[in-house]
């Protein structure tokens, strides 16, 4: 098993291969779930894993479980996988590395004629990207008892076409039930989909969880006024108002160690007009913290600066929550074996949260989860111009097979 | 003739009737120009012109002059009047007082048997607030030279419809040719569209002038990115470095004294979405002051201020002047004359810079001006809540008669 080794040059040329299914002109993939080239992306997968000696099971949901054999056929197996599904015009390794990286596992175990005593299941998840049916991470959820599966069945997109329909359609409406059975372990690889690694010449992220997420909307209203003849200091500026908490937002994220993000991304105003003193002033914030205390206490901050602010300008406001997401913590045992295997393979690592969500959360719910980044370039995700180096995704899948390799035994 | 007295009740009579002519719902007035109801208001303008004996002249352009005949038939005129057109969701006074105080100032001296030497005219300007033909001060600008007849006349609405087929249409397509003769002087009578005069208790204000203003535009350009990956601290936020911007531009007033207005009023960021770190936002600036150098001076400082930000941001920054119109100072008489016969009147006033453009602004050019104002509620206009009190009309309109009645002995 230790003679095992990563064939870099295989794992980039899948990748490859897999991103001319829907490959877009600025160099990207568009490739929706469900549609005809989500299909013919699974059938590449499906292939390649029945040439690597898999079992190919897919689940009422269309979730796809291609699994190499252990050595004990009622051990519970270890798990790894993620989505092929991606955005409209989104990138060749978001979610499709977590899979290929499943498969080069097995494809490396198989080249070293190496058993393990644990079943190993690569999986694709449905719908993660959730941009067709407008839900997201769907067949995660559903697998973990977060979701009911008929709820998923019954989602539409826009032109009334339903998840149902479109696996029967593409052929993936399988037989098996979803989830219901345990998991030893799981383990997804994954493009950092930020700048962190890339910038700290990292080639492996230790993911400790992910950072937990609240939105607010925050609604500054003053009183319109002609921007000639009204007086400064007569004035309730909502616009002014509201570029003084923006600020302000972001002045919080930095007196919090380690630093939380805070975005304020899109802002409406009205009247909207070069002369007309701005009567309202509408704007979005996304805080992200790996600690729900933390998160808390962000959100707090930021509601009190504004109102100082909005008492100062004379202005009216509503700070109002609308989304709240609990971090996620990874089974420490698992993280703790991602990074000894990076250190036991030489390959420069650090620890790290994600910012964004991934089937991984899901999966933390139901068994031992952790995950695996890589660097992206420029930190670019959810984009034609997403990019990874192909030594990085190969020291990933390294570690991935190390872990997997060793939660077998286990 | 300074046995003349202002009638209020007829004056405030006067504005009520005109007000039903375009009534709005919500209590202001929506009278386009050159449309059906902009030829109700000029005919009841015109029979009331009669009624009190004058002669009534339309030129090419429109512009209705109502003349009340002095002693000395060959004296150039003294002048007053403002506009009967007014915004779609406009008020009963804007434009409006300053043509019926020129009614009632004849009404008056007629009241009192008093003849002048020079003769009177009351004039309507056409389409002073430019909205149905996206210009403005249109028949003032013909009149004194600053614009060319054809080019106004071959002007069109969004519906392609031209002011030279509206003018016949109406029935205002005069014979008279547009300007060319000499004045002796120019005064309006105006609200004063902005909150000062009512805040201090005061009834009229003594114009000296109109402000310049310079307006501006301001592309700051960043790097989009996922909001929940990208560290704050390699962030090129553009919406945060244009709200920085927003607060320095705001503290460049106030370091200006007398105060100038500056105002932010309109903003656009792209992509304006609640989870993405903004690549671009743009922001406009009207900025405004009485003195050519302290207006060119304040531009240069939020220049400055801005590039400061911009640099410390690692920001990109086109700071862009979009409009120049210089100031306008008022014939020293003429302010002199206004503010003496506030004081003789035992009238509260003090001296007030004009925010927005008036039809003065452009009579300035061929004539001595001034401008008398009146405060209005709250300083709204352009709004249908605009609103005046019949006593602060009528002293505005007290002292139109004691400077028109001194300037048509000189």
């Amino acid at each position: 098993m230790l003679d095992a080794r990563i064939n870099q040059d295989r794992l980039w040329r899948s990748h490859m291969a897999m991103a001319k299914i829907g490959a877009t002109p600025g160099g990207g993939v568009g490739r929706l779930a469900l549609t005809d080239l989500d299909k013919q992306a699974r059938d590449l997968f499906v292939s390649w894993c029945r040439e690597a000696g898999c079992e190919v099971r897919v689940d009422r949901l269309g979730n796809i479980f291609a699994r190499r054999a252990g050595t004990d056929s009622g051990a519970a197996p270890v798990m790894t996988g993620s989505h092929l599904d991606t955005q409209p015009l989104g990138g060749r390794f978001d979610g499709i590395f977590g899979v290929l990286a499943g498969l080069e596992v097995v494809r490396a175990l198989n080249d070293a004629g190496a058993a393990t005593r644990r079943p190993l299941d690569i999986v694709v998840w449905t719908d993660e990207e959730g941009v067709r049916f407008r839900t997201g991470i769907m067949g995660s959820g559903v697998f973990c008892g977060l979701e009911k599966l008929e709820d998923a069945l019954a989602k539409t997109d826009e032109s009334g076409c339903g998840v149902a329909h479109e696996l029967a359609r593409i052929g993936y409406d399988g037989a098996e039930p979803v989830g219901g059975y345990p998991l030893h372990a799981y383990f997804e690889a994954h493009i950092e989909q930020g700048p962190v690694l890339e910038r700290e010449g990292i080639a492996v992220g230790v993911v400790e969880g992910a950072q937990g997420s609240r939105r607010f909307r925050v609604t500054v209203e003053g009183e319109e006024g002609h921007a000639g003849t009204l007086p400064m200091t007569g004035r309730r500026d909502a616009l002014l108002g509201a570029a003084r908490m923006i600020h302000a937002i972001n002045k919080v994220a930095f007196a919090h160690d380690p630093l939380p993000v805070i975005t304020a991304g899109a802002i409406f105003v009205r009247p909207n007009s070069p002369n007309t003193v701005p009567g309202q002033a509408v704007f979005t914030i996304d805080s992200r913290h790996p600690d729900a205390a933390t998160l808390a206490a962000i959100g707090e901050d930021m509601h009190a600066a504004c109102a100082a602010i909005a008492k100062a300008d004379n202005l009216a406001l509503h700070f109002t929550q609308t989304s709240d997401s609990a971090p996620v913590a990874f089974d420490a045992a698992c993280v703790d074996s991602v990074r000894a295997a990076a250190l036991a393979l030489g390959i420069a690592h650090r620890d790290i949260y994600s910012g964004a969500g991934h089937d991984a959360c899901n999966l933390n719910h139901i068994a031992p989860t952790g995950m695996i980044f890589v660097p992206c370039e420029g930190g670019i995700s959810h984009n034609e111009k997403e990019n990874a180096k192909p030594e990085d995704l190969a020291a990933g899948c390294a570690v991935l097979l190390r872990v997997m390799a060793e939660w077998a035994e286990s």
